[in-house]
């Protein structure tokens, strides 16, 4: 329940590429005609156990299943027209590549997407079935990297990093001005933390909306680089990719720690049983799809008490996951594997 | 694709205990302050595939996760003080137990449901925990019925029967009537058929608000007396209880039979196969949870060419079912079991 700078110490200033107010609302108009407005569903179950009114954006019945698509979509769409013509690129084997792919099928033009050679075959399936070219590379992130340069050097395509970029925060904010408008009055609106891409967007859009709401960061125990990062002031790099929580393995980008650094953020931790068990819980009686990311920001809301009285958004992710594996028969080879 | 009546030979009268387009108005605003005004969703990848457009009105969303909580509650609102003051029986373990519990519950009088010895815990225990009173038989039919007169006689409780009740029937309806004024200028509603009461109730709502859309029922091909009854004019016996679709394997009652054949429904079968990939895919593509018997309709909406360029609203009936038994790895055994 640590703050992460002391009262007394001064928060430090915004990054100065993070979006603004303008950029945000820029960002909600320029995607509206792709992206669904995702609808906002309650649970009588969960407000019973909580004692708190909750109200979760679903952002797994969002394009692609996630709620990547919105930033992929304002990067893609906000590029002037030479530029775009070259195409987009990025190196992600996740929910990211398969927005970009959408959203550069949507305008019209090229994505190279860099994948190990060792990402799953639904995913490259899933990149392809959209469209977009998949440059294999060895796996590791040097390999990545060195890739993605190259297919950028080669085609001037336009990198959109999957969250450390302005144009792909603004778009993410998007889900929380929405969730704004459709709920007054929210007193706390909980994210997951992976990237930061989509935490970072609420706090840019509470602000720029004047709203009170408190945003409160949701991560796994096993990837807390940002719970550990934001207490200390400094960056950490990514934990070791444990986590069932696989869209929440990532460490925050200079851009996303920035902003929750400015904003205060708290930062709560979710240990891989109650992640396997909420994300249960959430299809059994929400009789919704979510991915354990998703459910890692509900297991925090439903902690007994902590939100009692209290009106919270929850922002869930995303939906994406292997049908044939379900996280709560895997959540013990997972927790095993890390001791 | 046969209708169940050739042309030339006149359409049976509308059973005299149908519900009136009257009490099914009465219906929906009896059960407003109590059940949910489902969602209609829609699914850009399954309009692709079938060239229609589909509207799912999401029941798996409804309170109890069924559609039963609609007929449930307004039977027991629709009782006067002194009948109501006696409670409410039934004899049932699936969906309409619970919705049956739920409603007495929210009327604040007791439910009695007759339960056979064998029926999972997981049932049991939902039900009890609406808060209602579990009389324990025989797991057979007779001693179901049997049980349940005693009950009655004993406790001076109305039977709510799951779909054989006009009143049971009108609170279906409403499903419909919330279907048809969301989605303008439908050409065809599609419903799976078990007991009848869902699309019974389509029906009978389809021609209260004077809409031209057809009423298609879906049907597991495993247990397909309304299909063959239809077309022979006669009421079947139910097929043995083979089928995934768990909420489909009863037989039409003497009310919903009148009402299809009145209506000329059609009836379309569907494998076993299909219904559980379908179901799959559902989860996969639309990121929502339905039970197996919500898949039987999306199978025949999604037969390519089957409903190209027409406005379909299909009702997704329910999503509740064992997250550990998914019905995509027990296909396979529910097949052979029939063989």
């Amino acid at each position: 329940m640590d703050r992460p700078t002391p009262p007394h110490s001064p928060r430090p200033d915004l990054p100065p590429n993070a979006p603004t107010a303008a950029e945000l609302e820029a960002a909600a108009a320029r995607i509206a005609p792709h992206a669904h407005r995702t609808p906002v569903l309650t649970s009588r179950t969960f407000d019973g156990w909580s004692g708190a009114s909750l109200f979760f954006k679903c952002e797994n019945l969002q394009r692609v299943g996630a709620f990547k698509f919105r930033g992929a979509c304002n990067a893609v769409f906000a590029l002037d027209e030479a530029t775009a013509a070259r195409g987009v690129a990025t190196h992600s084997s996740g929910n990211h590549a398969q927005a970009l792919a959408l959203a550069a099928k949507l305008r019209g033009i090229a994505a190279h997407v860099v994948m190990p050679t060792d990402a799953p075959a639904a995913k490259r399936a899933a990149v392809e079935g959209y469209g977009a070219r998949i440059v294999n590379c060895a796996p590791t992130l040097e390999a990545r990297e060195a890739t993605l340069a190259e297919v950028v050097a080669a085609t001037g395509a336009t990198e959109v990093h999957p969250y450390d970029d302005p144009r792909v925060v603004a778009g993410q904010a998007t889900a929380t001005l929405e969730l704004l408008e459709e709920v007054p009055e929210l007193d706390v609106v909980l994210a997951p933390v992976g990237g930061g891409g989509l935490i970072s967007g609420a706090c840019l859009a509470v602000a720029a909306r004047g709203a009170r709401a408190e945003v409160v960061g949701a991560e796994p125990a096993l990837a807390d680089d940002a719970a550990e990062g934001l207490r200390r002031g400094e960056r950490l790099a990514p934990r070791p990719p444990k986590t069932i929580a696989d869209g929440l393995r990532t460490a925050l980008g200079p851009l996303s720690f920035g902003v929750l650094a400015h904003h205060g953020v708290r930062i709560e931790t979710v240990d891989e049983e109650t992640i396997a068990a909420t994300t249960r819980l959430v299809w059994e009686r929400m009789k919704i799809v979510v991915e354990p990311s998703a459910a890692v920001p509900v297991a925090v809301a439903l902690r007994p008490g902590a939100f009692a009285g209290r009106r919270v958004g929850v922002l869930l992710s995303g939906g994406n996951l292997d049908l044939d594996r379900l996280p709560w028969h895997n959540a013990g080879a997972a927790r095993s594997s890390t001791r």
